[in-house]
């Protein structure tokens, strides 16, 4: 069973630091996610965990996603890009150990591709399923790699809040089967099968 | 006594509304720092607390501040912005109840007198006095109002750990005592003493 954090956590070195150590070595989570506004000595002391994952906020699920995150960057020499398409750019740097992965929202499958596209082999997670009403057979199709891996479909709400009732054990197991279930679905029809 | 959690939050609509109730009403701070990159719904469940003070972080104290904030944002018709002016040209907007403020590192005197000459009115909080080395001087003389007022110059290590020893309380009162002494010669100094 993998952990993953989503505590958006980015705050200066030394408080990252103990975010961190917070995180992965006393609540014994395997990854989380960051935010990227402050640089990169705010994502450094995550990094430094060569075992952990980090996933970098990228274009997020929200749909305020685009106020900040849609802005063009103005470049020296070259078109402007936008400002998700530069945090991407900078994570693959950031991703000497090979920990490193992005978030993209479910909900934004065009833009989940442009980042696909400029990070071929990073891992993705791809929240916004259920709730959030992202498109799960195209969040599979532009989320994964050229081998139909490395992206999590996430589905929080949906599967924990499956029920409210006393059954909400099972409601929840059947819930995540469900979504793995189509998951495994859309690859198959990608000819990407398990 | 006035309590600012620096927590820097910013997470989807849903999750941000958790934190400002856990942050406002279960713990009972006055304000809070917010993290602006997930856009405008990440920040208004924050803003709908009206007697409750929100600080957006703009242009922070850290080494790779520069690394996204710096970042020049391309606009129709008019010269690139960087990133953190567009920062706080929308926490401007964002002040509909009066009670959003920014976060300015002392460690940038430059960038802190850029965004006071943006948002004249909005209360900044300005953190990196102490041990992140910025200059208090500069900081009182750039971060504050046309009065001398609205800018919060924030020392946290430089007064709780001021003694590791068993004097650490009356060590950490004589520290602030001695920040709070030198802003407000710096304000006499300019003419503007309380």
């Amino acid at each position: 069973m993998i952990l993953l954090a989503d505590a958006k956590r980015g705050d200066i070195g030394n408080t990252s630091a103990a975010y961190a150590r917070a995180l992965f070595q006393v609540w014994g989570f395997d990854a989380a996610t960051v935010n990227p506004y402050l640089g990169s000595d705010a994502v450094q002391p995550f990094l430094d965990y060569q075992d952990k994952g980090v996933f970098v906020l990228c274009r997020t699920s929200n749909p305020g996603a685009g106020d900040f995150q849609d802005l063009q960057v103005a470049r020296h020499g070259a078109q402007p890009i936008p400002l998700y398409h530069q945090v991407a750019l900078r994570a693959k740097e950031w991703n000497v150990h090979g920990n490193v992965g992005l978030v993209l929202g479910a909900t934004y499958p065009s833009e989940l591709a442009q980042v696909r596209e400029l990070c071929p082999d990073l891992p993705f997670l791809v929240p916004g399923i259920g709730p959030q009403a992202g498109d799960l057979e195209q969040s599979v199709r532009c989320g994964t790699d050229a081998r139909g891996r490395r992206a999590i479909i996430n589905s929080s709400r949906g599967v924990i809040y499956a029920s409210r009732g006393k059954d909400f054990a099972e409601a929840a197991r059947s819930a995540a089967g469900r979504l793995r279930d189509s998951i495994n679905g859309v690859l198959k029809s990608e000819g990407l099968a398990w």
